[in-house]
C-alpha cells in the first residue's frame, strides 16, 4: 500500500495542472477523481474528463519535490476535495500513506486527515498512441498559433466539425484553420524538421485548455496522433485530445487575390473604436456596424432605435481602391484584432458582400483572417 | 438642457461609486438608471435600490474634474449602459450635451454617441433628513466596526430584525451588536465628542456598502437619523440606508462574567485548523468539529462518515481550568476569527452547552464574540 512523503507545494501545482482535464461535476462519476500511481521512482497523477487526459509525472529525481517513496501502489481521490485538502494542510512536507479499504492518511505538522479512497481498477483505460516519429513543436510558437485561430471555431454543435481547429502538416507546411462559418481564420508556418505529413480537426475547447497545461517553461512539445486521438507531450506532462470526426470543409476556396478596397489601421485604435460601437449595437438583436469608406475618410455608424446610436470618424494610416459601405457584427471584428499581434493592420474589401480580409501589413500570408459582412437595406 | 464638459477618468469615478446603489435589475426599473442633476456650481449623481441611496457631487471647483458647466438641468441615464459608454469613450475629456427628448450626446475625441434619456420626474424622492447635530465619526473606525460585526447578523428573512445591526450610543458610549442566534458579536467605543443618545436597527446589507463608498481618503463622515433613515455624509458624499423596524432583542444578558475554562491560541493557527476542520466537516449536514481541552492539551476532530476525519493537536499560547469537550460549527469560530485583528485570542468557555467567548488578548471589554454549541452525543 502506498507510502511516500513529498514538498506541499510541488504536489500541489502538479495536482492543479491535472485537474484541468478533471470536470468537478462529470456524467461518468469516477472521472471527478484524480488517479495517484506511485511507483519505485515517480508518482502519475492522471486526470481526464472522457475528451482531454493529462498526465503529470513527478520523479524522485526532482530536488523541489523532496520525494521519498517507501511503498508502491494506486489509488483514487475525489479531485477537487483531495486539493483542497492538500492546500489546507499545515507543515511545507505532508506524509501520504495508504490504509486499509483505499483509505489514505494524510499526515502535516500535528494534523492527521484521513480520506476515503477508491479502487484504482474503477478508473476507464486511456487510450495508447505510438510514439514514435514524433513532431517537435516549440511550445511558445504552437501557443501563440492556438490564440491566433481556436477562437474562431464554433461554439456551436448544429456542425460539430466546426467546433474543432483543422490542423494539417504538408511537406513541412503546418497549418491551423478555424472558421464558424461567419469568419475564419488561418494561421500557417514552415518548419525546419520533417516529419509525416498528417490532417487532424482537434476540439477548439482541448486546444485552449493548452496554454495552461505547459507552462512557458517548457520548451518544446512533442506531437503524436492515432486515428481518434492526439498526445502533447514533454518531459512531464502527457496531454491526450480526442480528435473530431469528419471532412473539414474546404477553405482554401475562400481566400482570393484581388481587392478593390484597401485601409491600414492602428490596430488598438480601431479595437477601441469598435468596442464603443458594439455597446450601442449590442443593444439590438444582430446588431451591427456600418463602416463607410468615402474619398479619404472612414467612419463607422450604428443605429440602435431602443437605446441610441453612434458616429465615429476613424483614424487610418493608409487607404487606397474604391468607395464602399459595408456593414458586420463588431464583435468578429474585435475579436479578430484581439488575435492580431501587429501594430497595423490591413483590411481588404471586395463589395459589400464579400467577406473582407484582415492581415497583419507585416506578414501578408501566413495569418489571413476573413469576416463575412451583414446584408443591410 | 444640460451642458457640461468633464474628465472621463473622476467621473466614471462618482458613477462607479454612485452605481454601488444601482441593482441592474430592479422591481421599480426607474431605479437602474442614474439621474444627473447639473447645478450652476456642481453635479449630483443619484443612485438607489429602495433600500439605500448614494449622492455624489462633483463641484466645479474640483480642479482635477475639470468641469465646466454651460447650462444645467436634470436628466436620467441607463445606469449600467451609461458607465459602460463613459469607460469606452477614446479622449480623456467628454462633453455632454442635452438634445431634444432627454436624449444625450456625448463627445470624445472624434467620437460621438447618442443616447436615449428619461424624464427625471420619473425618479421617486429621497426622503429627507434634517442634518442638524450631527455625530462626527472616523471613516476608519465606522469601517473596522462594521467590519468586525455585520458578518455576524442574520442572512434569513425569517426574523427580519436580526438581518440588521443595532446600534445604540449611550451617554458617549458608541455599541454596535449583530446576532443571527447561532453566534453574536458586540464592539463598543467610548466617543470623545457628545451627540444626542440613539438606538436604531440598520440593515446589515446596507453597512456592507459602507467601505466601498467612503474611500480611505475621506477622514470623517457625519451621521445623522429620522425615523426610518440613516445618512452617512461626507463633503461629496451622502449614503443613505432605510433602517429595520421592530425591537432588537436583549443581547446583554449573554454576557457573563465566570468561565470555566480559558485558553489562549494564536488566531491564525487556530483559524488555519479550524479550516482544515471545516473542509472535512462540510461534508456532513451541519457538520461539526470537537475541540477537546484534557489536562495540558487541546485537540480538534472532524468525523465525516462518507469523506474521512481529522485529529489535529493545536498549539496553545496558555490555557486553565477544567478540563472540556465542545462541539460547534467551525464556520462560526472562522469568522470569529477573521473578524479579529489581534494576534492572539482569548476563548473562554463555561460548559459544553453555553456560548463561548471570544476577545482579543489585549481588549477584553470592547469587543466581544459569541458562538453557541452544537449538541452531540
Amino acid at each position: 500500500m502506498i507510502n511516500f512523503s513529498i514538498n506541499k507545494t510541488l504536489f500541489l501545482q502538479a495536482l492543479n495542472a491535472t485537474k484541468r482535464a478533471i470536470a468537478s461535476k462529470n456524467a461518468i462519476p469516477i472521472l471527478s477523481t484524480v488517479k495517484i500511481e506511485v511507483n519505485a521512482h515517480d508518482i502519475t497523477l492522471t486526470g481526464s474528463n472522457g475528451q482531454i487526459s493529462i498526465e503529470n509525472t513527478i520523479p524522485v529525481s526532482d530536488e523541489n519535490a523532496g520525494l521519498l517513496i517507501t511503498s508502491p501502489g494506486a489509488v483514487l481521490l475525489e479531485a477537487n476535495f483531495f486539493i483542497n485538502i492538500i492546500s489546507s494542510l499545515p507543515d511545507l512536507t505532508l506524509e501520504f500513506r495508504e490504509i486499509d479499504h483505499h483509505q489514505v492518511v494524510l499526515t502535516s505538522g500535528k494534523s492527521e486527515i484521513t480520506l476515503k479512497g477508491k479502487d484504482v481498477e474503477q478508473y476507464p483505460r486511456l487510450q495508447e498512441i505510438a510514439t514514435d516519429n514524433p513532431l517537435v513543436l516549440e511550445t511558445k510558437l504552437l501557443k501563440s498559433i492556438i490564440s491566433e485561430t481556436a477562437f474562431a471555431a464554433s461554439l456551436q454543435e448544429s456542425r460539430p466539425i466546426l467546433t474543432g481547429v483543422h490542423i494539417t502538416l504538408n511537406n513541412k507546411v503546418f497549418k491551423a484553420v478555424a472558421t464558424d462559418s461567419h469568419r475564419m481564420s488561418q494561421r500557417q508556418v514552415t518548419l525546419d524538421n520533417a516529419a509525416s505529413d498528417f490532417d487532424v480537426v482537434i476540439p477548439s475547447k482541448s486546444l485552449r485548455e493548452f496554454a495552461g497545461v505547459f507552462t512557458d517553461d517548457i520548451e518544446t512539445v512533442e506531437v503524436f496522433f492515432s486515428a481518434s486521438q492526439m498526445l502533447f507531450r514533454s518531459e512531464h506532462i502527457s496531454f491526450y485530445t480526442r480528435l473530431l470526426e469528419g471532412n473539414y470543409p474546404d477553405t482554401d476556396r475562400l481566400l482570393v487575390k484581388t481587392f478593390e478596397t484597401e485601409v491600414i489601421f492602428n490596430t488598438a485604435d480601431l479595437r477601441s473604436a469598435m468596442e464603443r460601437a458594439h455597446l450601442i449595437s449590442n443593444a439590438t438583436q444582430n446588431g451591427t456596424v456600418k463602416l463607410e469608406i468615402v474619398d479619404n475618410s472612414v467612419s463607422a455608424h450604428v443605429n440602435s432605435p431602443e437605446v441610441g446610436k453612434v458616429n465615429e470618424e476613424l483614424d487610418t494610416v493608409s487607404q487606397s481602391g474604391s468607395d464602399l459601405t459595408i456593414s458586420f457584427n463588431p464583435t468578429y471584428l474585435i475579436e479578430a484584432l484581439k488575435a492580431l499581434k501587429s501594430e497595423e493592420v490591413l483590411i481588404r474589401f471586395i463589395s459589400p458582400v464579400r467577406p473582407f480580409t484582415l492581415t497583419p501589413t507585416d506578414n501578408k500570408e501566413d495569418f489571413v483572417q476573413l469576416i463575412t459582412p451583414v446584408r443591410t437595406n
